[in-house]
């Protein structure tokens, strides 16, 4: 099946592998983690909800980062959120199709950036609540919120789930609502302190005439890169 | 190029991306840590010394771990040793055969193993000194030996590079070799009963008439899982 023109020796390849990018994209609703699904457009697995994916295009991606990007774009209308790679799954059985690689990706999205662009074929499930998805798509989804809880107790990781501006007690419920416990304020203070990703907004404070709460923003050089901290915000040391 | 008749439906599949992966083979030699590599038998790069690597073998691997042991013992001999996933290195410019996707990972092994099915086209290099390397290698290389001083610090990882039985003092050195830096001795003692992964092996203590030490062995439990803690072995926390 392979072309030997393309290469550079005449001995046999083995036969072709599936190539895909699937992105578990969470955002959080009132509080509470959700994965966004889209329905799928064609088979396999037609009509049912399943995390954003497709085919690598070796005639466009420029990786399988960009691939992953353009899945996104192409499917929720996402341009470039923060996104890490999760990891490789592979075999004969997670594809009806055949032997495939999936290299899978999680994004972090405040429900804002979701919410103009939202349309018919997408679908937000808590991620408590995830069930029947097609492919080895739970796995990955379980996958993803083990990594994502685990990061967010030593990093800014969560503060990508939350809008432009926002108040310390909020960026806590954000980190509350990813770590799933609760945390005690003062070393959580404490704790965005060392991490230093967050910056008070000049003169900028919510309204309320009673006692106004100062807003904060994510600071240029962590919206790439997270801090990290080498003890856990949750650990209260 | 792709066939219909694998697929359940009839509309344009993107061209087949080439499949590998990629093992960054790591072991102590006099308490140095060290990158194994083999010389490569076809082309591309025949006969540069590379990292470990092949095809995924759909017709027979079990999925992309499967891939990575059978190129481990394919060509350094090696039963299972401790793997775990790196990420994928992809992308049209990385090999010269067309757009590819590598699934890399890290093993760590005991000098002791491989001593003893050395052959002619393996060679071991300093991990500092990891120069000319065919594709993407040393980039994947550094990237492998961040993740390892990384997880080295917080988890059982280095015990994989000794040998079946050891003194503390043998495990503190293979630590100071992964994280290399030097490690204060009653903090790694207090570490190593947190984490609680290696044991006194009954009776079997080092030879020498003067001041015999304890022998350790790893805990069964912890042949394939690591032990984790949420603090520093390096923090002299």
């Amino acid at each position: 099946m392979p072309t030997e023109s393309k290469h550079h020796h005449p001995r046999e390849l083995p036969d072709p592998v599936i190539c895909t990018v699937d992105v578990v994209l969470l955002t959080l609703v009132e509080n509470a983690l959700q994965v966004v699904l889209a329905r799928r457009a064609q088979e396999p697995f037609r009509g049912l909800a399943a995390l954003p994916g497709g085919y690598i295009h070796p005639a466009t991606d420029r990786d399988a980062r960009d691939a992953a990007e353009r899945v996104l774009r192409e499917k929720t209308g996402l341009q470039s959120p923060y996104l890490e790679q999760l990891g490789v799954f592979s075999g004969p059985g997670r594809d009806p199709r055949g032997w495939s690689v999936s290299v899978a990706w999680y994004a972090l999205v405040p429900w804002e950036a979701l919410e103009s662009r939202w349309t018919d074929h997408l679908e937000v499930t808590s991620t408590s609540q995830v069930r029947g998805l097609p492919f080895d798509h739970e796995r990955i989804v379980h996958e993803a919120l083990d990594r994502v809880r685990s990061k967010s107790s030593y990093s800014s990781l969560p503060v990508h789930l939350c809008r432009e501006s926002f108040t310390l007690p909020q960026l806590q419920a954000v980190y509350e609502a990813t770590l799933g416990e609760t945390i005690n304020k003062v070393s959580f203070r404490r704790k965005m302190e060392e991490l230093g990703f967050v910056e008070p907004i000049p003169g900028a404070t919510t309204g309320g005439a009673h006692r106004p709460a100062q807003l904060y923003r994510l600071r240029d050089e962590f919206r790439r890169n997270l801090s990290l901290t080498d003890r856990g915000i949750n650990s209260g040391g």
